[in-house]
């Protein structure tokens, strides 16, 4: 027998409707790529995304047609994420980081119809243009009086010019709730990008877990900075729940050094901002100098990678800003854990509450996460078993767009290629990469651990540590090292300084100096490339 | 094209999984019917919530069968909302305050098969089961050793013997989420009542609007007193929210009276209490004299009817809590909107705050509203023009059980029978119910604010104000009005004392006298027979 309740397909459209309805003169500004800011409204948003709406109409662009974004955070991108999503097409966001050559290959494979971009990006678009042989239209997000006029691609026009004449009323249509919303292509290290596709479900789900207390805890009394992109798995969702919560926006545009970024805080009353560490970092030392404190700002959430200590001390303490980790990722769009406290931590020492935050936290629900051994047998929640994370819900990925790569799941759970401990509180923390981690003699090394000793050494700049084939224990790791300059560091003294500060079978069997380690487009470290580099390395001893 | 998102329906038993995986030491507090309490964690609840779920197997009880409770709020019956609804059976919570005729009456048309009672009840359901035509299994919710020996009623056990011998390992079975999951009867004033049939999908979307920040704000760092019973809509959702969110549970039991909930708040460190202005009013009435404060309590939700403003600045400005407005019916599951204030109106001074907070509050995303005129036409949100209510989304129901009274719905819109005013803001207010406002030469006139000012007379202990026909206007207003004992007023001083307190073409045509207002079984005035009583009654004048 079923419910007798109304049947409404939970769809992108909603929240714009409800955030005009509920929120009409709730505010969105942003820093625009011309450096001025610009101000409206949540009225404003639902008038012009129903022109976008109308404007794709006007182009005869079907149901699930892919329009592509290369753009900053600011409001013509947020009437993108409504207008496309909302009328049926799918919103394609490009990381714009991304090599010219990736740009053009992902843009082909999504089949782009239109693409539109920041005019910062017009160089890169003049560079690829000829080769994304399915964009019909480009759009250059700016005034009509800025499009230079010959840019050298065939029929660009300017944003304004293109929603100017539609009319702002739209019907919104009401469709399937598992239709494609929008796109987002992960950076791999290896292959080929290959895409997740989200539903109007899964974003709607996820929009609502993300506004939750113990996750991002949105309210209409807050001001939101996302310093996240837009193009980066739509900005951890935050432009859903603000819309979803009539929240306040606030958005950076391109200028993310420390004086832009303290200097929209301030000036918007920025209570609660996101990011990657990096950006605090600049943020922190463009006030530390200046003696400047915050007067709004209540919280940061901070994912991407482990925020250090250090900064979450500095934080809380200097600036008593609330600093919390979370761990996500594009294939589970984007949030898996947050790293808020329980009733119970309230009595903790603040040392013991930050061993607690370090974590990558705790499990939203919708969200469910297990790890196990190379056996695949769960493992238990002890805190200290690390083992391949593996998680499910109604916003993780059953598959890659165009079945790319296969299923990808095992038994109904996503492998996160993250390996992690899972506390008996349900806190999780991140050890390693799955391909990272050294086997060794049954046993895992964290790759992580490894470097992270190194680097506390005064003369390292940067260390790798990597597996090396072992006849007796399958793998033992070494670490390869960049010193700084002018300073001295020989092998034995760093394989003496990891007396005490690992077990002593996790100890390196080597050092191997170099003059730089191989690093992605996203600085992330590219072990395969440091491997291959290091195809003729032998063990010593062997 | 659809998502490639993974496919999980939305079911109430991933609450109970998720509670006890991740949040499995959180505690859940119960006093009990005994007196004593009862106290155990999340992963207790599980695993007897999966006892029930065995036990209902082992009596072959099928798909969306009604398993009744008539409880006060505690662990038994926790374990019920999740062992039922978790199974794919059909929660049918009955609220005891009915008549027993009535309550016999819903037994059996809800088809209840099995009907667990607290022990407080058993003299009820000795007076009514023989009338109970459908249940074949009576379970009262008590251990082994308190059933007496000989209660008449056939196959009686108690719970504890009932589930004993079960195992407490169950696989959540994987079913529609659209599929009915609980129930609920109105307590209509007129007819027969009628029931709102849950569904889980509509619970969960309900519960993950619950838990927001601008809702009920639910997380891992409160404990929960919900003094709303859960045979009442689900106790506001707070057991699923809860749930959903891994927070501490604190049940009352039946013991509402002021000292019992005092000394529950202090002893579980409760942060966050649900309830209807009379258990705050002796809540308040046993802290006053004695000096009392609370030393955790943070908020207050309050809903059911509208709170007083001396309790508001009672609980804010004398014990530091907010109170925080709700307003939701059965058919809402049953939230539609909280006042929580909004980021501009921080600037606001305290008076002007308060009206705000008078108000029942914004929609949470997921529920629209709107008002209409008596064409069915939209009515400005101007925070004026008052109309008659209407609802729709995703946990409003579509229609009643069985159909009973045909399509409530008027162009996918619920009516909800209150009469009430949007400002711009989207703030709610109730003004009158409709059937009781007074509809006077094309405009409205609120029975609420005319019987109000009739209670603020010194000599006037209760009021109601009925409309009359009348040839010109339709409708005139007229005052019926209740003595204190001992006072005195006339007709003319009470006419005289609405000079200036309201609109002259709203002050009522006539005062009566009356020796009593009829009420019905919860309390609120029955106008229909208050009607009845005046059939002969004439205007003056005509």
């Amino acid at each position: 027998m079923l419910g007798q309740m109304q049947q409404q397909p939970l769809l992108i459209s909603s929240l714009i409707d409800f955030a005009e309805r509920h929120h009409g003169d709730g505010e969105v500004v942003s820093r625009r790529v011309e450096g001025d800011i610009h101000r409206y409204t949540w009225a404003d948003v639902a008038r012009r995304a129903r022109q976008v709406a109308n404007a794709l109409d006007g182009m005869k662009l079907g149901m699930s047609d892919r329009v592509a974004t290369l753009a900053w955070n600011g409001y013509r991108h947020l009437e993108l994420y409504f207008g496309v999503s909302g009328s049926g097409r799918v919103l394609h966001t490009i990381n714009p980081r991304l090599h010219p050559e990736q740009i053009a290959w992902i843009a082909n494979h999504a089949e782009d119809q239109v693409l539109c971009f920041d005019m910062t990006f017009l160089p890169l678009i003049q560079a690829v243009h000829a080769k994304c042989s399915t964009v019909r239209q480009w759009i250059a997000l700016c005034d009509a009086d800025r499009l230079p006029a010959d840019t050298g691609i065939p029929g660009l026009i300017s944003y304004e010019a293109w929603i100017g004449g539609q009319k702002d009323s739209y019907t919104w249509p009401v469709f399937d709730e598992n239709s494609a919303s929008s796109m987002c292509y992960t950076s791999g290290t290896t292959g080929n990008p290959k895409a997740a596709l989200y539903s109007h479900r899964s974003t709607i789900l996820h929009a609502y877990a993300a506004a939750m207390p113990d996750v991002m805890c949105v309210s209409a009394r807050d001001a939101i900075l996302p310093v996240v992109p837009m193009f980066h798995v739509n900005a951890w969702g935050i432009p859903y729940s603000a819309a979803m919560t009539g929240a306040k926006l606030v958005f950076p545009g391109p200028a993310l050094d420390g004086k832009s970024v303290y200097e929209l805080i301030e000036a918007e009353g920025v209570t609660f901002a996101a990011g990657v560490p990096t950006v605090w970092q600049m943020l922190l030392g463009h006030m530390k100098p200046a003696g400047l404190k915050f007067s709004t700002l209540q919280r940061t959430v901070i994912g991407g990678s482990a925020c250090p200590p250090a900064m979450i001390d500095a934080f809380r303490e200097d600036y008593g800003v609330d600093v919390l980790h979370a761990w996500g990722m594009t294939e589970l769009s984007p949030l898996g854990t947050l790293c808020t406290l329980k009733n119970k931590h309230n009595k903790l020492s603040a040392d013991e509450q930050m061993k607690l935050r370090l974590k990558q936290g705790r499990c939203i629900y919708g969200i469910d996460m297990k790890i196990v051994d190379s056996e695949g047998k769960a493992l238990p929640h002890d805190g200290k078993s690390a083992g391949d994370l593996l998680v499910k819900g109604p916003w993780v990925i059953a598959s890659y767009f165009k079945q790319e790569g296969g299923s990808p799941l095992v038994d109904g759970w996503f492998p996160t290629g993250d390996v992690a401990t899972i506390d008996a509180d349900g806190f999780m923390q991140i050890t390693d990469r799955s391909k990272d981690v050294i086997k060794s003699g049954g046993e895992w090394i964290s790759s992580i651990d490894i470097e992270n000793i190194a680097m506390a050494h005064p003369a390292v700049a940067m260390a790798a540590c990597i597996g090396i084939r072992h006849p007796k224990w399958d793998e033992r790791p070494i670490v390869c090292v960049v010193k700084k300059p002018g300073a001295e560091v020989t092998r034995d003294q760093l394989i003496a300084f990891y007396e005490g500060k690992t077990a002593k079978w996790q100890i390196p069997d080597d050092v191997v100096f170099v003059d730089a380690i191989p690093l992605g487009a996203t600085g992330k470290m590219l072990k395969t490339k440091l491997r291959e580099q290091l195809v003729d390395y032998k063990l010593p001893g062997l």
